[in-house]
């Protein structure tokens, strides 16, 4: 009970990392002292924090925390109860100390979704030894309180379906091109020189920043170890404004959708560019908000839908997880203990679904039934075939499929290039239901 | 650390009522045990029931379970943990039991909305005196874990706002009416006969339900006692289609919206019927589905949907809260001990919004112009003013305010009558900025 009274020992805060998470953290544990010790029943201050250079000019008065260098030394302080990491990258530094603070019996709160990506488990399963907590409600989706709504608020449930776009920048590259008709490559330019996009944009764009965080919601709902490498990635490189037009036509908007679901052949894990429908909430998402639905046997769907990046609302899940544990209130990494979580089975995109095809065409006679029987062949039935505009000798051909494996549309649109019609490689993406 | 064995002791709880959300508990109990002792590393277990009709035939196995027909000698026994409260009303038998299982030194978890939002404070300090958690995120917006969100999720920020579409009867009755051009008593019969409203169908339309349910979130996002008996309450039932229709014609819904905020007057709780932006995340929730914003300094806008009522929700709902107990997760009732949370001061809409005021006039010379000198000697300034078709000597007109409290709109429509050209009686919503 946090009726404990304020002579309750503080909880001391070692914070590795001071860009501009780092920076929020220190606002609100110095702003908000008053409330958080009338939430907590207890102080929560910080210590000790870590940044490579102390000379640099920060936003915030630090002069009364001790300073090292080095993360590793921050994580072994005896001052310190928890390690609050927000550094950032999933080897080295971050994965070192963040071993390090375990081993030295602390608390864990980390932001870094690509190490939790890469080696949750082996991380979960050493905090659990030491009877140290790690929580991480800052590595996915931001300032959405998901990780809190899946493992605690929906425990109840047997989870049906996550599904989540979960990266800013890319939602935000999609919507700018569909609301200004502008071209993928100039509006990544513009992403670029607007600091949205990471140092290597293939994080973002290629998917796996988002993938990091899918993998990491799937490990919770389905009891699974986390398992990114079983990721299907597909970044948005490919999608042209053609695409999001002619989507749009058709009632859809194009969505950088993750989608993790536990099928009878496994437990399928897609971060691949996907239509929805247009007056769905994934689908009327603008800009850089986030998005995660979970969908659970008693519940229903949930939608929950905030800020995915930032200062606030990434250090606010930072703080929601150190006053978690101010207050007292523990669990597993991954919301039952780790050694109980089983090694998925990876399914690739086995669950049907409808296909949006766009594909270029020699306008020859006979071209669309050469590659109507290529769908056929492959056991592919379509439900809509339009034919656009020629262009010289050449025609847009947009199809959309009856429900089909991702393997069947695979198998047919690899017959595609034998038909001797078609010009460059067609494009397939996924209609998810929402 | 829930790494404990399954050893540990079971976690036993008795139900009472057995209404279509305590059948759903028992689904959850009987269906998902291994999932649950997974989750929380201990056997949950109903040991004993309560309901009046032990004849009636419900669809669950109920005979492993001790059978009382008091919910007080239910709340008393010895071999129950949690006391679970899916009785209903708030006074008689639901606040006997309850305040008995606090007595007996029993957890309790209640989906109570009107229990805790009359009695809530007392409860709450009985609870924390004994040592004792009472739960109720089944009370607030069904399926939607938003008090955990709430009180967890964002613990690290100070909220600014909090507002909600909390009344699910409310919205479906609002939007069969836009969608189908219904009158409001069309469609109130429609939803009488469907059973989608309260046997007194005033605690939905008249708002009395969803006003509970923004006291409880008041309390917790600003660290006040809760006070229902603050909160301004306007019902739907003077909503014609023609207000819909000429809110649509200018981009917007008309909403049941709860809205909480702190304002330098004071504490503002408002339930009345609001104009959104129709492309806002609340202009486009349709039908039956809950949605609840929550603003925070550090976290910006947090948007939860799902949906908010029926028995896989609000039972999913319940068992949160009795795995968070399971787990050994215990906080105070509304985030901070009962004794800390003030008394807060009601401010009256205080917060000024542009105002949307439709209203019938006869059609004489002069008429807007003595309508127009009313608003601007109570200082309200129009926005825009719309006259509409004729019928016979009178006209619908249209005004749209700039900002102005409730209290200038109060003033300035007060002066109407005394025109002498007014047909009945003025409507005036509030315009919400979200």
């Amino acid at each position: 009970m946090s009726a404990a009274p304020l002579s309750a020992k503080p909880l001391r805060i070692g914070l590795a990392g001071l860009g501009t998470v780092g920076i929020g953290v220190v606002k609100i544990v110095q702003q908000h002292a008053d409330q958080i010790a009338l939430r907590t029943g207890r102080a929560v201050q910080i210590t000790a924090v870590s940044a490579r250079d102390k000379s640099k000019n920060r936003d915030a008065d630090l002069s009364a925390y001790a300073w090292e260098v080095d993360p590793i030394a921050l994580a072994k302080r005896d001052d310190i109860d928890v390690f609050v990491e927000v550094m950032g990258g999933h080897e080295g530094a971050a994965k070192l100390a963040t071993e390090a603070a375990i081993a030295a019996g602390k608390d864990v709160v980390s932001a870094n979704k690509a190490l939790l990506a890469h080696h949750g488990q082996a991380l979960a399963l050493a905090a659990e030894a030491a009877g140290r907590v790690i929580r991480f409600e800052a590595a996915v989706a931001g300032g959405i309180p998901v990780i809190k709504a899946l493992t605690e608020g929906l425990a109840g449930n047997q989870i049906k379906r996550v599904m989540g776009v979960m990266n800013g920048s890319c939602n935000y590259i999609l919507t700018r091109m569909q609301n200004e008709g502008l071209s993928y490559a100039e509006v990544f330019d513009a992403a670029q020189q607007l600091g949205y996009l990471e140092a290597d944009p293939n994080l973002d764009v290629g998917g796996i920043d988002a993938g990091h965080k899918l993998s990491l919601l799937a490990a919770i709902a389905f009891g699974t170890q986390v398992s990114f490498d079983a990721v299907e990635l597909e970044g948005i490189g490919a999608i042209s404004i053609d695409d999001i037009n002619l989507a749009a036509d058709m009632g859809y908007r194009i969505k950088l959708l993750g989608v993790a679901q536990m099928t009878g052949r496994g437990l399928e894990q897609r971060m691949t560019p996907c239509l929805v429908p247009a007056d769905s909430p994934l689908g009327q998402l603008q800009g850089g908000t986030n998005m995660v639905v979970l969908e659970g046997d008693s519940v229903g769907q949930i939608v929950l839908r905030g800020p995915g990046a930032g200062m606030g609302p990434t250090a606010s899940a930072v703080m929601s997880d150190v006053l978690d544990i101010a207050r007292g209130l523990r669990l597993p990494t991954f919301g039952q203990p780790a050694s109980t979580l089983a090694l998925p089975q990876a399914a690739r995109s086995s669950t049907p679904a409808g296909y949006y095809l766009r594909m270029t065409l020699l306008d020859k006679p006979g071209a669309l039934a050469k590659i109507a029987t290529c769908l056929g062949e492959a056991g592919v039935s379509i439900d809509q075939m339009r034919q656009y505009d020629h262009e010289g000798d050449k025609a847009t051909v947009l199809i959309v499929t009856h429900k089909a494996t991702r393997a069947d549309i695979d198998h047919a649109t690899g017959r595609f290039a034998a038909t001797g019609v078609m010009v460059g490689d067609p494009v397939a993406l996924r209609i998810e239901e929402v």
